[in-house]
């Protein structure tokens, strides 16, 4: 009989090394490294002098499902397998938004012995940088409510008004509000709603920024509204970068953490991949590429969302070309996509699995578009009968295409050792990356070609207002951007409830948002919000702390 | 000719020495200090193990004016004194808030030779508490309408609900706002309006606390509204205390700086004196008399404001009796009470020194009214003259009051070493501190009492809604709980416009609001806002990073 611990007391019974000593390993200079507590600390990158080299290995995964698929437990199980055979490896991930923490139970940190380290840390404040994000946004914000109260020299129309406030928390009822009542006195009224941290377009910017130069010049890009006559008004109008930028002049250090096998993990921005471009800044990653032969990094959700946006927002601004692709698939995700109901993922049901496989088929299919090898990272559960496992193997073999078996949730790198080795392969032969789209395609036709080539879709529906919104897009010279696509995770379509993988379906594009700091068109659709809401029986509820302060049902 | 450098350049221009070492002098013990990059570290202090017995020295001030009288400079400035006539001394302050940073041009951590360091990172984020308090704060809000979203099971009456969202933002457009609009499936449409975090219960609460267990205690005591049948509904029926301690259980740390000369100084918590209680945390207090010998510690703005609540709620809470006051004057702020106009400050004026120096003499009243001796500093600015200052000399020794004039700002410790040893005189001198009022006289009474013993008015007034507020307080039986006036700061009156010693007004009290988490009613009087706006010019549009990511522009 297996003992089975929980994550909090699998990390907490971990040894974990003093921060310094894992960042003297990864070569990391001892006056670059800012302490936060004993475990975590903040890099000074401009202290890091070393070509930008390492290879990348992105970890994606198939349609998620409400069972859980362990992408991000596979990547740093995956960095511990590379030790393990002796590669010099980090790994980079997202930063979890506090957010969805009280929501619904689970971590971002990986799980049972493929844990980043402290996990109770990371998943709270950790070094405050969402909470920085939070503030330059809103910041922003009271800025602009301000110029318009104090005379509007600029001639902004408060009903034209893009930039929204933001909370790094699940809050459905600010979705949609009315702020500035009360007299004259107490603002100007207009309508407003808040986004959750994580679709910040300061978010954005501070992922798609090489250094805090950088980012200062890509924050006074950003537009914040129209005009009374319809022009677009920036930050640089208003005159505040530098004090934008200032607020995140700690924030945009990358943060070093540690694996529970102590591997180096660089931890820093975290937008989500349904509503934002779902990847780690481009400063960790660079980092890390300085540090490491190897930088093992995740993309948000399915490699609809994550991964697309990775290859045509944050490869193509970083000049990086991701050297081998995983993505993650597990037996009960199959069974979930061939039609299998949650509570009944215990039972053998190998025809659901056949079923289901279609979902994964398509995944690898994209991700041959982008001119790399996707290797196969079967994520082994309990549950999983043998001959389920066969089957996905044989299926695998039948199309020539690599798949490991990974225990890593059970047994840390020793368990993602024959993944380590596959995708070495893969990463010691040539690959031919290439965007799925040339910046030079209209934005209507970007979003077809993602619906068409990517999801499946027969064609895409544009809105009244959404083709105004592209009228916009054109007249203002914003036609180059690439496009962020804000759909659901769960389905390819925009409907959450189509699995496995659909066909015959449109797209509807219902509002197209220019965030041009950031650098890139956003495309919501279906019903896709921008701010979530808290399940009846928030995690929450069994949240505590104990007789000495440390934290108790977090997850 | 005399070079003045910035607050910043000084700054900048001091040896910092490495946080542990500061800690080590002061003997916390190593594995207690957990370090915030190389300068400031928070402190485990349930690792502390010595009595509480170091004597309290309360720093607090005359009305101030927009001149600026340095209060905190004077308290940095003569914990410096202190340590320079050889006393074990710790200094300890509230923390900055954000909002007016990028309001008005001015930090909080002291000015001159008499500042504590690291001062950017003070003013900007510090290690997160604020933060962490408007999350607490923000995440309540949540829970209670995702609670009447999801079934209001608990009857609350939206209507009803108390509880606000905060932000650390002067941010005037969010004072009064509608939340839940957009149908159904966006929450449930009610009223509602953000404070500044400062003034948040959660703010007060983490400030009045003697540990953690004691802040989950009192966190679940918070009254969030009342039900459809007028009960109050509080955190407990929620069953979120435990989440909410969670998430302050790494701020709940007092955070370990150092001033210029290296003494070193806790500064933890920061209620702003004019909308909330005004003091740093017990905590850190607590902390700080365990450690050393003499604590020096301030109150926000004048005495009638942060010295009564720091008598009146945090001294009776934390079971402490000062052992001496200083009252920081200038000659600037006698003026301006006299009646001088802000930009005419400079020209030798002493007809309006004695016409101002009533204000001052209100609080040295005021300030015996607590069993204490108050101790005047007279803190130099370079536009005083000998004879404006001898006149105060003068009629402080007719008096037969205790007077130093303090140029610490110019000379850093050196400049306070006159001011020291007078205070070390009253320290050593038994005094017969108690509070102005007893507990057991009912809300009204008190109200009376602080308005017509402190502020010197005749009467007060109560609104109607404010008397019905009283029964409210009384059916509940919360009548027994101190009083948080929220008054605006520069006058005695409830009219910013009345300066010096004004005397035949009434205050009227517009709204009371329980805070039976913090254990005190807060009294809103005349138009005080929980809310500040910013100005026309707003500080941040100076502020920038220099090449290298550091600070420009921002004192």
């Amino acid at each position: 009989m297996v003992e089975y611990l929980s994550d909090l007391e699998i990390a907490n019974r971990s040894e974990i090394r003093p921060i310094q000593e894992i960042a003297e390993k990864a070569g990391i200079p001892k006056e670059s490294v800012e302490p936060y507590g004993f475990y975590k600390a903040k890099i000074n990158t401009q202290l890091i002098d070393a070509p930008v080299k390492g290879k990348v290995v992105l970890v994606t995964a198939m349609s998620p499902t409400p069972a859980g698929e362990g992408k991000s437990t596979v990547t740093v199980g995956l960095s511990d397998a590379f030790k393990k055979i002796g590669e010099n490896v980090m790994v980079a991930l997202r930063e979890p938004s506090l957010g969805p923490v009280f929501g619904m139970k689970g971590g971002a940190t990986g799980g049972g012995y493929a844990q980043v380290l402290p996990m109770e840390e990371i998943n709270l404040h950790f070094n405050g940088d969402l909470h920085a994000i939070t503030t330059a946004n809103n910041a922003l914000a009271a800025f602009i409510d301000n110029h318009i109260y104090q005379g509007n020299q600029l001639n902004i129309d408060p009903r034209r008004v893009t930039w929204k406030r933001v909370i790094d928390m699940n809050d459905r009822t600010l979705r949609q509000v009315v702020v500035g009542l009360g007299g004259p006195f107490k603002g100007v009224p207009r309508e407003d709603g808040f986004d959750i941290t994580v679709a910040s377009e300061i978010m954005a910017v501070f992922c798609l920024s090489r250094d805090i130069k950088d980012l200062k010049e890509n924050i006074s890009k950003i537009t914040i509204g129209f005009t009374y006559d319809r022009k677009p008004v920036t930050v640089k109008d208003l005159g505040v970068e530098g004090a934008l930028t200032l607020i995140l002049k700690d924030a945009i250090k990358p943060n070093l953490v540690q694996t529970i096998e102590g591997t180096p993990a660089l931890i820093h921005g975290g937008p989500f991949a349904n509503i934002a471009h779902g990847c780690n800044s481009i400063i960790a990653t660079n980092t890390a590429r300085q540090l490491a032969d190897v930088v093992v990094t995740e993309s948000g959700f399915g490699s609809d969302l994550g991964a697309e946006k990775f290859m045509d927002i944050k490869a193509r601004r970083a000049g990086l070309e991701p050297s081998a692709i995983v993505v993650v698939a597990t037996i009960r995700a199959m069974k979930m996509h061939g039609g299998v109901a949650k509570d009944e993922l215990k039972a053998e049901n190998v025809e659901a699995v056949k079923k289901g496989i279609v979902n994964l088929e398509k995944h690898l299919e994209n991700l041959k578009q982008f001119g790399v090898e996707p290797v196969v990272a079967l994520n082994a559960f309990v549950t999983d009968s043998e001959e389920e496992v066969n089957f996905v193997k044989q299926w695998c073999a039948e199309r020539n295409i690599k798949i490991a078996l990974t225990e890593v949730w059970e047994k840390g790198g020793e368990g993602g050792v024959e993944l380590a080795k596959l995708v070495k392969e893969v990463m010691d032969t040539e690959q031919n990356f290439k965007p799925l789209y040339e910046l030079e395609l209209p934005v209507e036709e970007k979003i077809r070609k993602i619906v068409q080539d990517i999801y499946g879709g027969d064609d895409v529906v544009f809105t009244d207002s959404a083709k105004k919104q592209l009228k916009t897009i054109k007249d203002n010279g914003w036609d180059n951007y690439p496009v962020c696509m804000a759909k659901t995770q769960y389905s390819f379509t925009d409907d959450a409830k189509k699995l496995g993988r659909p066909a015959g379906f449109e797209i509807t594009i219902r509002e197209l948002i220019p965030k041009t700091g950031a650098g890139f068109i956003v495309a919501l659709t279906g019903d896709i919000m921008t701010m979530p809401g808290l399940p009846k029986q928030p995690a929450a509820l069994n949240m505590d702390i104990d007789e000495n302060g440390n934290a108790v049902g977090l997850f």
